[in-house]
């Protein structure tokens, strides 16, 4: 038979084996696992078991019920209506939809190196792909790199604050000058905000306040409600034509976004919006742990203002880092070298997950094998 | 700002606006929604709502979660095991991984003269696009035809029985005959299964049975299940390694497919697996009713074998008849035209919605206006 698509090919799903092979162990402290361990919010917990009952969980329009693209307009707090919202399957399909409809066979989304590293797959699986520059360097932001890196075939800027896998935070000023030059080259902004209220320091600040015309802002339940199961997120973008171009992967890839789902995001956008608060509460003292156990090994780390990760640096090879200490001390983290060229001694370790009694045993292992 | 890709501007969305426009009418006799009416199967609304409960509703595995894809592997009922089996986002999300997996730049999907209207939008959000071609005529398969659409771009052949929109069920020889087309040419096989247990006369025949080493198999909860809501579908296929290749896809667009969807999915296929046929018992009497009325009207019209539409043709403009249907007697029907190239004077009536009564009130409407 033929081979499959050559850029789906090139893409690696290594990082699932590390997590697939801790699912299959016992007693691991998994500090691989991306999501809060927070419960569902009570509020969806009493509400939607009636909505189960419903005689008829249909279709809905694919842009998601009236009702909760007025209450996301709402909630994004622009100046946007309904008409600008759509319901998508998690902020995964959202960030889909968007890149699937604009990158053109050959164009390209630029990220920030590291980033994400589903970033890569996401862009593969559409006809364009990604790059990745550092934009930041010592000074702030890397103005020069970024602006040498692009080209007529970059199309989109993603701008990810708080940041995954870093937790870094981008102040102001950085992300108005990171805006400038996406505006400079005619590119398109996507504002991925999914830990947007997940913040132990600093202020979020979106891209979308400083050119509203040309940025998607991305925003889901995953991270901010503790509902990744659920898969429903959001993008909002001031030009409802637009919205109904990249609408258009909406239904080729989904029909719609599940009907109980968003069901479930109507109840949490109205009544849920303090558990993000509740979540910051109890994982500061994980974030505060982190950095200690981090620092005393030796490891260099940017404390993370936001999100849910710490990034640091090793000093060693990140793969054999990541098989060490699943191997030999049942702890799986996620190796650091597909979120970046420069990132291949880091590696990530999500407290998301990860209460601080468990991470201390974590530590322990992690200083009886590598020590 | 510079345009959106190609490929995504030039598929329309037309066939939708007439559903919406009939949604924010009073009244309407709506047979354009291509959904049951059935309630959600009991089973499902008696277990999920304890599932709500569950404190962490999680990302699952991308493939589905293992008991899933077990249950399913079984219920395929041919030899494959569970490593076989990808759980989606609906019957569309399994499609769309196939295709995007597949398909090369410019590379085609075959489907037949007339077929469900979005295939064009699922192959158009790839990198390739769709081409259809009459699978028959008056003699039988249309081999000569199909062999001489099929070019070294050709990819993929879809075979959907039974049909949306005729509700053709395909006869073992024709599956047998177009199957033999595809190994000819070295084609990839989509059996597109969604309608498989609504069947009023005949058998269903899966293209696996003649080619198993070369044919996806899709299927969902959507139809069989009444549960379009829910978003589940899943696919099957023989090679586990293509399975990984193609989930890099459901990965890239949606994460995983929604937690209490594939909770739901096991409580049907384990407890509701009657459920089509209490449906085909109902549905019956709707299909003997809508022939009775279409042929009163005079309108030529295949008898639907399966699934849950009529496809007649009224030899006036499709685009025509929908709109003074729908202005002028509040009855709303799909225009044939998106179909195919041959269908611009059929019109798509859904049964699924319309119970006999309200379908007798409905013809009558269209009498009114349109004799």
């Amino acid at each position: 038979m033929r081979p499959v698509r050559q850029s789906i090919r090139n893409v690696t799903f290594s990082v699932r084996e590390i997590s697939e092979r801790a699912a299959r162990m016992d007693d691991v402290v998994r500090f691989d696992i991306g999501q809060p361990d927070l419960p569902t919010p009570p509020a969806v917990k009493e509400q939607i078991p009636e909505r189960v009952r419903d005689d008829h969980i249909t279709y809905t329009s694919l842009w998601g019920i009236p009702a909760l693209r007025e209450t996301i307009a709402g909630f994004v707090d622009r100046d946007i209506g309904a008409e600008h919202v759509m319901a998508t399957t998690g902020g995964m399909g959202a960030l889909y939809c968007i890149l699937d409809a604009l990158l053109d066979p050959g164009s390209e989304v630029l990220a920030n190196d590291p980033s994400w590293a589903p970033y890569t797959m996401i862009a593969a699986a559409t006809p364009g792909r990604m790059r990745r520059v550092p934009y930041f360097n010592r000074n702030g932001v890397n103005a020069e790199g970024v602006r040498d890196t692009i080209t007529d075939d970059t199309k989109v800027m993603i701008i990810n604050t708080p940041e995954n896998p870093t937790g870094r935070v981008y102040a102001k000023e950085e992300v108005r000058e990171l805006v400038d030059i996406a505006v400079e080259h005619d590119l398109y902004i996507i504002g991925d905000e999914v830990y947007n209220q997940i913040l132990y320091d600093g202020e979020h600040v979106s891209p979308a306040e400083f050119a509203p015309n040309r940025t998607f802002t991305v925003n889901s339940l995953s991270k901010n409600f503790a509902m990744t199961g659920w898969r429903l997120g959001w993008l909002t973008f001031p030009d409802a034509d637009m919205i109904e171009e990249v609408g258009k992967v909406n239904r080729a890839t989904t029909a719609c976004p599940n009907y109980l789902a968003q069901q479930a995001a109507l109840v949490a956008l109205n009544h849920a919006t303090d558990y993000a608060e509740e979540m910051v509460e109890q994982y500061r003292d994980r974030r505060d742990r982190v950095l200690d156990e981090v620092d005393a090994m030796g490891w260099n780390c940017v404390a993370p203002d936001g999100a849910i990760y710490a990034f640091p640096d090793t000093s060693r090879d990140s793969w054999e880092v990541a098989e060490t200490l699943l191997k030999e001390a049942k702890v799986s983290v996620v190796p650091g070298e597909p979120f970046g060229s420069n990132s291949d001694t880091n590696i990530r370790l999500c407290f998301g997950s990860v209460g601080v009694e468990r991470m201390r045993e974590g530590f322990e292992r992690i200083r009886a094998v590598l020590t």
